[in-house]
């Protein structure tokens, strides 16, 4: 985190930022495939972006330079996920490093409201604070395992992270611009890249727009874990909405705009819609917006790493998506028989996720171990995924199981 | 955090940590001052000791190569402090950093139970697992407001953090060693420190015994924010117990003890003790244990900052002690007036801080800005420090207190 608050190592990273390469344009589009794939086989190889050197890199598989995924066994067990072990996925190449040098003088426009007015973030920060912690999850986390093989980053688990945001709840915002219009049915955001000469902006602009009941716990951040929200996150400012999928967390936002119909973007229109398998994204398909329940167990989960008989401690994530990930069941022969687990450490509210742990004891043999979370509304994880062509929202049980040996 | 995870830099500090000056002993004696309150009056000058290199310099006071204290406004609003924030305190250098080259092999003794024996990490991880966010916080936390001019580091609110450790609970320790031996009263932990030769051990060593009724929620933690426990923190091993100030948390903890009697060493019998001013410490006066209420406003705090006029957010931490912290009041005129703030973002459990908010408009002029906590057991900070020639548990609200302009 230190390209925020130490001027040289800020200017020697500013200096290379522009170099960073224009990759993954092809993640929000139906054929072009990131350029990522590849990188899945040999996850070590790659060296991690400048504008993300700051970052824990035994931690981060790097896939591209918009592309990094958390191994699954760095998540640590302490429910908050450090910023430098945190995955990245931007859907362009980040703006540069200069925009983070001074982030209190970054302009928010806000549109579709009874007075329309810009804020500095020094503004903003005269309105409200709060705190959200909350599950940050790329909508294609665990794409890795559809068998349709759909194009973009082949995640696993690791496009997932429990953070705090810290910022100005929209609805303090609102009240300070005097409500929205008359019948605005969208929040729509847009972010602040750049976007490269010659390509229609609407084809790769990253403006996304949620249902307007997104507003009651959605808030513009500028801190991540205790500190200022870093580029590679989204910083001087990024518009947070707890419970859905991370694309609609727009990074850099520049404008914020309560809107009668969804952004015209090609992100928004024909992008992230659970489009069936082998066909093109269209506006009639749902939108990739709300999380489904999911957990993942972390511990043990190498699968060539044989561990010792006797006492082991599984343990995991769970959560619930929209509401509070309840109960989280564990099973170790493949999903025939389940346990209850116990959800252990702080519970930071809704939008979080839950550590889970089931001690057992097992004898030499190979195991299947499983999780399966239902949340407070009464929803559990599937067995199976929902296939659609772009591989968005796995939270099958089934994918996230993991074989380990005991010796 | 890179240094028990990047190998290359784990060798570099390991070569290096030996040098680590021997600073802070007399932080637990009565009449021997430590080095660093002449540190107080410039502290931005000295570097990171080695251990420590992987600190947010732009963050800290480094008092001495033991004593480094979190700056007013770097808390940040996240409730969590980031590891690099976070202050430092060893009553004597800590043991060289090739202890957390394998931290799995580290050993615990465990005593005064019906089956004592020793434990390595690796052992200790398959009976539990938990996390516990709280606040962990120097004795001496507040010391440069005693008008008694107390020797020891002159820390202001900075040597405290709200932090999330994570290990096995005791009490599922004490489940695994048959239990505590009949008659116990006190839990006492050693620390791994290198006793100075020509010394006498009892002199220097980090032991020390709280009630037994401490077992509750203590753990022996592995894990410090998602990350395994630096050196720093007390890695690989800290006995942690919550509610109690930081002395009691003994880091890498290589025996854990259930005694009829307090530690014989003098950081119990004659240290850490509410001695009158002027006097020395004895074993009759009382131990300092619990954390009582206490808060202070982290932004706006900087007098020589001054702010605009108009909407302004008061922003702080309000702790509980042994309890929640359940409410917070805010005076801008030294304490004349209160107004009760509002408690935002997660509440992470007895043991933690929240993060308080009161939106105010101010005109042009000089605020004295107060807060003042009160904890669910009805406790309330009081107006004035308890008075000790230590310099002990400030947690007066007119010392925490700052000036403030507004332009």
């Amino acid at each position: 985190m230190r390209e925020l608050t130490n001027p040289s190592r800020r200017r020697m990273l500013a200096s290379t930022g522009g170099v960073v390469a224009l990759a993954g344009l092809g993640g929000m589009q139906g054929a072009k495939a990131s350029s990522a794939p590849a990188a899945a086989a040999a996850p070590a190889a790659k060296p991690l972006p400048e504008y993300a050197k700051w970052k824990n890199t035994d931690a981060l598989i790097v896939h591209s330079a918009n592309t990094i995924e958390t191994k699954r066994g760095a998540f640590g067990s302490s429910v908050i996920t450090p910023s430098d072990r945190l995955f990245i996925r931007n859907n362009i190449a980040p703006p540069s490093l200069d925009i983070v040098k001074d982030p209190d003088a970054w302009t928010l426009e806000v549109d579709g409201v009874a007075k329309p007015r810009s804020f500095t973030v020094a503004e903003l920060k005269t309105l409200g604070l709060t705190a959200v912690p909350m599950v940050l999850q790329c909508s294609g986390n665990g794409r890795a395992w559809f068998p349709s093989k759909p194009s973009g980053t082949q995640w696993t688990v690791g496009a997932a992270g429990c953070v705090i945001f810290t910022g100005v709840p929209v609805k303090a915002l609102l009240e300070a611009v005097g409500g929205m219009s008359d019948g605005m049915v969208y929040m729509t955001s847009t972010g602040g890249e750049d976007i490269p000469a010659g390509l229609d902006p609407k084809d790769v602009m990253v403006e996304r727009s949620v249902p307007i009941s997104a507003i009651e716990d959605a808030i513009l951040a500028w801190e991540l874990n205790g500190e200022p929200l870093p580029l590679a996150h989204g910083g001087p400012l990024r518009i947070v909405v707890p419970g859905y999928t991370g694309v609609n967390s727009v990074k850099y936002v520049k404008r914020l705009a309560f809107t009668k119909e969804q952004s015209p973007a090609k992100i928004q229109q024909t992008g992230y819609r659970m489009a069936p398998v082998g066909a093109k994204g269209e506006p009639t398909q749902a939108s990739i917006w709300e999380m489904p329940p999911k957990s993942w167990i972390n511990t043990p989960a190498d699968p060539d790493q044989p561990i010792k008989a006797g006492r082991v401690v599984i343990s995991g994530v769970a959560m619930g998506g929209m509401t509070a990930a309840k109960s989280v069941e564990v099973s170790i022969n493949g999903g025939k028989d389940w346990q209850t687990a116990q959800l252990v450490g702080p519970d930071l509210g809704p939008y979080a996720w839950r550590e889970f742990v089931l001690p057992v004891k097992l004898e030499p043999g190979t195991y299947e171990l499983a999780s399966r979370s239902t949340n407070t509304a009464g929803k559990s994880q599937p067995e199976e995924r929902m296939e659609n062509n772009r591989g968005y929202l796995n939270n099958s049980w089934r994918d996230h199981m993991v074989t380990i040996k005991v010796a």
